[in-house]
């Protein structure tokens, strides 16, 4: 039996992507067209991500609770410009229990319009502020073309939705949880990411004004992996959240939204995967450590199998698998794991039991570069090590690449050429006709204007008028 | 300010239910016909469910995974039974994008259906069984008459879906889970059930055989609250579920499926809750520890606070709240917790600080016997010990009263009239014919015929016919 080959990455980026994830188990396709089914290995990195964000999200108060998949139509038109960003791409339930509706049900694309009518009802007073709440959901939108993980009609993903007294307060939660992705994506999924505030054409429909974090993918192609917004009184306005002040005078509130989606496993996918397949950030691998336990006969196995359970039982800090398929070769094995990322592999033979030792084989770096000999009683402490080093590898390499392909163009012309391959940096006068025509030229789209860039000016790549800020231009999942 | 009085249970069990819920913020009646919005209190202890079963399944083999909202109408139609079932209660999605659409989906009432189709895919062969895949889900049945958590057009739930190579395997499977079921709901909600298999006329549609827990809320009712089937052949065969045996011939594979859902939770408001409002199970409890502080001037507030970040410091075990509210008296306070059903209040005042004491009130119990002073130095370990005997107590106080409502009437006149205040536990000869009939004439239908009966025969309460099993009579949820 051997392990069939996968395209390369160089050659076919966007098959070797399906075939990555189709081969790995991590989803398939659905009968429904553009949906997928998120098999159980994809839906544990999930998971993983799930608990990595719902503990901070709890550390800095907010709670979760659940609002309803249906919306009444009506409730989309309230904010004029969140409805015609999403009247594309609606889903629409027109019979109930074999009737028609009097209304037609909107399934959920994003809930700010339910949760403000629900807010409305609940705040009464600056007492019942600020309200911090988040839902882990599924949402629909009705995508033309999709990708698994990537563009589905339906995903998954956390939606939070806070509402404030002050203009203030609502600019820091949403800069806060901008933060909180930006550090989940660095320190969770090893994946260095860009904050920034998007231009006024990119940003959520509804909103005042957009965040999101920016991350390069494998074939220099940006991925948009998470997104804060500050709603302003957009919201407030439309569904009258309101609120008794100390002064006993009626204000709106200033409310937000911030969101991250199933969508981040294909940027783990896209960032860190090799020709060889999937490669997990160990903070996030639902298997950490795979042991595969190498014998000819039974007499070796019961030996060999013996050390296998002890060390797999001295490792019950880690996410740890026992692979003891009979019918698979240790080499079949190896591919397998390979391709489906574990961060370490642990081989265990005759002669390793003899020697007390393990070998230690690590994803991220092949050949004898990955592989290490370690003493038994050492082992737990060497895999802490080793995953942490793995991480750091990760992330350090990742950066490396994006930070290669990040350009500064000197023309336009420059400009056209390195979004080819890579984002270019530049200058920006802030005006939506010179982002459209980068868009026509080049299909590079404004991805963000970075929070912290160093204060200076120059001239805007495309028109060369004056400009203050510098934004990264690039071709966009 | 003062709070506001609950409607007496014993006056209007109905009224009283649906005000704990809104007053203990566990959910809210959503803008759309029939939906909820389960707030962030209700959340949490549906949270603690998913926690407690979660690790259940995990334990004995499961994984999760996340099948499509949307199924075509034409998968509900492949299998008879289940297409009769549930077509009358189906949400229909016939617009996507602004396009009708040529085959319509059907918000999904349950996933036997497309899991079925997809397990078609995935197995090929006797070493891909058994898959044992569960999701925790959102689900829509299309129901006329609705309450909170009991039934809602949308509803929370997870749903395990399992294939076999084997007739006997599935029906450990289904066993199995219906005892998983059972354990939690004994251990964790302190609910005495009873398992039991349903009579044909109630079984889940397109099942071979159904399982459920029964439990007898507070005004003798019954709850179904949770199920497990054993599907047979039955969607298999409708899906072509097969797999190669070990002799290279084709079979079916045998199916099962099992749910609990947000419905539970009505099951633990009405089985635990009293005048006061909720009563919650300490192990499910968001808040197990409310401490309240109790001081009269600024020089108490600063002696009583630094005893009550002490005392919560040293209870980093349990989950517990400080109640620093400032413009609310004590009393309120007091009240204010016992309507949300937190087992254990702690007050702290200056002479408790000076004792190095702690007042301790356990919600289970009323006036003095539920108050106790404790040494803020053998704080923890009491409220271990407290929290496990609130438990102790909840359960048995629960299995008194449903033993003191089951009735052994013998003849179908008294029968009539015991299941008016309870249930009846009866001989039925199973015939569908009977048991209609009792339905009919007192609105109460069969529940379950519990696993663990005595072996022995009787007369059929309705016909007088011979009978080998006893069956539960009750008016339900």
């Amino acid at each position: 039996m051997e392990n069939e080959k996968l395209p390369k990455r160089i050659e076919n980026f966007s098959d070797w992507y399906n075939q990555v994830i189709l081969r790995a188990e991590l989803a398939d396709y659905a009968p429904v067209r553009g949906c997928m089914v998120v098999r159980p290995y994809g839906w544990a990195i999930w998971e993983n991500i799930q608990q990595a964000l719902d503990i901070r999200f709890k550390a800095s108060g907010h709670v979760n609770a659940a609002f309803p998949l249906f919306i009444p139509m009506s409730f989309l038109e309230k904010e004029k410009e969140h409805v015609k960003g999403f009247s594309p791409e609606l889903a629409v339930v027109t019979i109930g229990g074999g009737q028609t509706l009097e209304e037609p049900l909107v399934v959920r694309p994003t809930s700010e319009t339910i949760i403000g009518h629900m807010y409305s009802k609940w705040i009464k007073s600056y007492r019942d502020l600020p309200i911090l709440i988040n839902q882990w959901a599924n949402v629909v939108r009705w995508e033309l073309r999709t990708r698994l993980f990537l563009r589905t009609l339906e995903f998954y993903w956390q939606e939070g939705h806070t509402a404030h007294a002050t203009a203030e307060e609502a600019q820091e939660e949403t800069l806060r949880m901008l933060e909180t992705y930006a550090d989940f994506a660095v320190n969770e999924a090893a994946i260095p990411v860009i904050p920034g505030r998007k231009s006024s054409a990119e940003k959520f429909a509804g909103a005042a004004m957009s965040y999101t974090i920016e991350a390069m993918m494998g074939d220099t192609r940006a991925l948009q992996s998470g997104t804060s917004h500050n709603l302003g009184q957009n919201f407030a306005k439309a569904f009258n959240i309101q609120y008794l002040d100390q002064n006993n005078i009626l204000q709106y509130c200033w409310t937000t939204s911030w969101g991250l989606s199933t969508r981040f496993i294909g940027a783990i996918i896209m960032t860190h995967g090799d020709d060889q397949g999937l490669v997990l950030p160990p903070r996030l691998a639902p298997i950490q450590v795979v042991i595969v336990p190498i014998f000819h006969n039974d007499g070796e196995k019961s030996i060999v199998m013996e050390a296998v359970n002890r060390v797999s039982q001295s490792l019950k800090d880690f996410r740890v698998k026992i692979d003891d398929r009979s019918e698979l070769t240790p080499g079949f094995k190896f591919n397998d794991w390979e391709l489906r990322g574990v961060p370490l592999r642990i081989e265990i033979g005759p002669k390793d039991v003899a020697n007390e030792s393990v070998i230690l084989a690590r994803r991220d770096l092949t050949g004898k570069e990955g592989k290490s000999i370690i003493l038994q009683s050492n082992l737990a402490e060497e895999i802490k090590l080793k995953l942490d080093s793995i991480h750091t590898h990760l992330f350090e390499k990742a950066q490396q690449f994006r930070d290669a392909h990040i350009f500064d163009p000197q023309s336009y012309a420059e400009l056209q050429k390195v979004v080819e391959n890579g984002w270019a940096y530049s200058y920006w006068c802030g005006d939506a006709g010179c982002e459209q025509k980068v868009k026509e030229d080049t299909k590079a789209t404004t991805r963000c204007i970075p929070l912290n860039q160093e204060t200076g000016s120059g001239k805007c790549i495309v028109c060369g008028k004056p400009a203050e800020e510098k934004v990264y231009f690039a071709r966009a999942y």
